[in-house]
């Protein structure tokens, strides 16, 4: 299945002038984080990259890091911001860059089953609902190493006690905002933790996390998805070598210009002091993008609340060693329930024109979608109104 | 085996700061084309690239088409590059961006063998000396989908008659600068054309390229290896749709930043006139580096005549269609054959401190080794001196 494209020849998902016809579908599939583009907006040229013909052809970025083609000073940026965030330990750790966390994810694939005395694939797993792409990123090659074996949950119950396993760990949970944990019981297993989604913006940040191998990436932390620029935090070193050699025979490194404008980007998200965005909402990107994501929950629930056809989860309130508040999560994406057992939630909400992702993709029900929080302004009150509107039609 | 990271620990890779300390290894082992850097930084501020931080951060770059993460001014710049310089049909063909023609080459086997109906591997093949990374870059995630299965000549004469194969042509070839044609004479078989060399300096342009698939890359283009930008021309839709599909899972898409800055200095590759490089070389750049190839190839010539330990191929002259010129080949590597049979060439030139690459690597003798003629001026000529010590000692 072609996930992006045949969502997005409606045109309605270009950023900078997004389609407002009332009469178009809006595409609330992917997570395309064009909301933060406002902000970025206004800080005019305080971000603005400029590199002259003759800059970084080389493919080599360090020659003498293990992570050759990692640019320092964008493992500097990440490494600070870290430490102002806290939501990862990063000292002690390799920084493995890659073409978004997607590459990341099956660098560490390969890192964790690649052996010349594998016999057969490594079973892949993740608690669903899981993320819609991993099946699918794990399958498509045929990989004699590894293979997607389903949800953590069914293969923690099966009796084999199989201990030669990955789990994928996403946390917070794409699609549910979820707070997650490994779920198989078992020694020997190996784990990849996916914290794409670990901001502040997204979620109370309770403490920093200490795992294996931890993937970012910029798409979800400031909204830069088409940099394509994600990061491994990795521990152990020979882990972090398999990585880098998947990335070297994958691509031969990652993008320069994108790590150059990255570095510059995250580098100025640890300075909390701008004075010129001329707004009333917070100066810094996290507690402004906090803000933003809060208002449009608010709404979302109102809706919610008046139509009586969806319920929506229901998320803790926590201490945010960030923020220094209690807050809740106001996850990138909406996992919506019909309250009917027996309705296919992604044609209902079709049929009014909104592109989402039915809950099957995830490993869950037909009654589920996963809608998109991170849609342009326009985008975003088109979908408050058609959702508004389902009550009536569906009755 | 880590290609790139373990011969770059020497240091003296940097492009901009190569180490010459005389008593190190220098590094031809990588075709890191780092000679055409003060090409580029003559131009100065006329290529320079200004990006702020609220632009490109949707991951679509043009939702109405097929390739919906292509930049439509590459798409512009590649289609009149491949237009002024007559090296390549692009009309009518779909542009599909890769991060690299590396991540092309696997999109490329991935359309080609990716079928529900698939039982075993299709054989990938290509006629040595081949491309050293080819068969593990085939190979490194064990496919279901696709094997290396070696050398195009060998494979030709099996008895087998099996007509389920892939075979690359690589020309002009990396490692020994020869223009190739497909070897297998079988019907059925599927074509992949990597023409990353076939530019003006590297050979003289004798006819528009006209294949199914055709794999180009900026890095050996005009040497901006570090952006990752490489670009395959695509007959056939439901080939590029699957190639787009494995770019989606692979990557979800490639850099914008690097996609912005290609299009531009491949759009100024088109113009010819250039005023102020304050040179007495030619303006336009296939014409300044073919000059600069030429020239490193006769001072190679004359050092590999005086010692007379080694074998370099010849080029036929033929004329250029952008040059209007009959010229020779002036590959991107020397292809170098020591004259005594059993001599283990890479042995013997790695003890006079440079790193090539052996010609078992190719599918070839060890007698061979590659040699990267694209390396900065400084390190060119301690291979030249280093080369022409070799006499003495092999005596």
């Amino acid at each position: 299945m072609v996930v992006f494209n045949q969502k997005a020849s409606n045109g309605s998902t270009k950023s900078s002038s997004p389609s407002t016809n009332i009469s178009k579908t809006i595409n609330l599939d992917q997570g395309d984080p064009t909301v933060f583009e406002p902000y970025w907006r206004k800080m005019g040229d305080k971000c603005t990259m400029v590199i002259s013909a003759s800059d970084s052809m080389s493919y080599f970025s360090d020659a003498g890091n293990l992570c050759w083609f990692l640019e320092p000073k964008l493992g500097d940026s990440i490494r600070n911001l870290h430490h102002e965030i806290g939501n990862a330990k990063s000292n002690g750790r390799h920084i493995v860059v890659g073409t978004g966390s997607t590459q990341l994810y099956q660098a560490a694939l390969y890192a964790l089953s690649s052996s010349p005395d594998r016999t057969h694939p490594i079973s892949v797993v993740s608690a669903a609902p899981y993320y819609s792409q991993y099946p699918e990123e794990t399958d498509y090659l045929r990989s004699g190493l590894y293979k997607w074996a389903g949800d953590a949950y069914k293969f923690d119950k099966e009796e084999d006690g199989n201990t030669n396993y990955i789990e994928v760990v996403n946390s917070p949970s794409n699609p549910d905002g979820s707070i997650r944990e490994a779920v198989v019981k078992r020694t020997g297993g190996k784990l990849i933790h996916d914290l794409a989604y670990y901001w502040p913006q997204y979620t109370p940040i309770t403490r920093p996390a200490d795992h294996d191998i931890m993937l970012f990436t910029f798409s979800k932390c400031t909204g830069h998805a088409g940099s394509r620029i994600g990061w491994a935090l990795v521990k152990d070193t020979e882990v972090a070598k398999k990585m880098i050699k998947f990335i070297e025979l994958n691509s031969i490194g990652v993008s320069k210009e994108s790590q150059l404008r990255a570095a510059m980007i995250l580098g100025k998200l640890s300075d909390n002091s701008y004075q010129n965005l001329n707004s009333n909402k917070p100066d810094n990107f996290f507690e402004f993008s906090q803000c933003l994501l809060a208002e449009r929950w608010k709404k979302l629930r109102e809706v919610v609340k008046r139509n009586q056809l969806f319920i929506l989860p229901d998320y803790p309130l926590e201490y945010c060693n960030f923020t220094r508040k209690f807050t809740q999560s106001h996850p990138a994406f909406a996992w919506l329930q019909c309250k009917e057992e027996d309705v296919d939630c992604e044609k209902l909400i079709k049929a009014h024109k909104m592109m989402v992702r039915g809950g099957v993709r995830f490993g869950a029900e037909k009654k589920y979608v996963r809608v998109s929080m991170l849609s342009s302004e326009v985008v975003f009150n088109l979908f408050l109104q058609r959702l508004s509107a389902i009550k009536g039609n569906f009755n």
